[in-house]
């Protein structure tokens, strides 16, 4: 048994919207970033855990995504990298 | 000028608190997730900016989260990709 670090990005689906990405577009604007067209924001998740396998790993943080921490009605994830802590 | 898509991850800088993180862990837990042994939950903010070059708009998006997107104070950045949207 290892232990393993799998991150994974949390984020709104395309065309949902997105009114915490709006609000940060528009305050970027307010500082002077005129070249901003848009912006998404969601979360990063950082899952330390033990696994036989980095693919068990990742199978286990897939799972926890569809029963907790993600919401499959206006939120896609993906799992973005699988290292060692 | 051309349009970049840069994605950035903010999370809790190491040693400092992440109460976000605890609760998902307990909540994992809870779920039967018992091999978890460390949750960290940070953002992960995807930026569309027109530049001339990937490094203007990666240097672009870093002014972006010293002044705007990060707290230096308790979290840290790291420009995660630059791409196409």
């Amino acid at each position: 048994m290892s232990r393993f670090r799998v991150s994974v990005h949390i984020v709104p689906r395309t065309g949902i919207l997105d009114p915490q990405g709006h609000a940060v577009a528009d305050a970027l604007h307010s500082l002077g970033f005129a070249q901003v067209r848009d912006v998404r924001v969601g979360r990063h998740v950082v899952v330390d855990a033990d696994a036989e396998t980095p693919e068990a790993a990742g199978h286990a943080v897939r799972a926890m995504c569809e029963r907790l921490l993600a919401n499959p009605v206006i939120e896609d994830f993906e799992i973005a990298s699988i290292g060692r802590p």
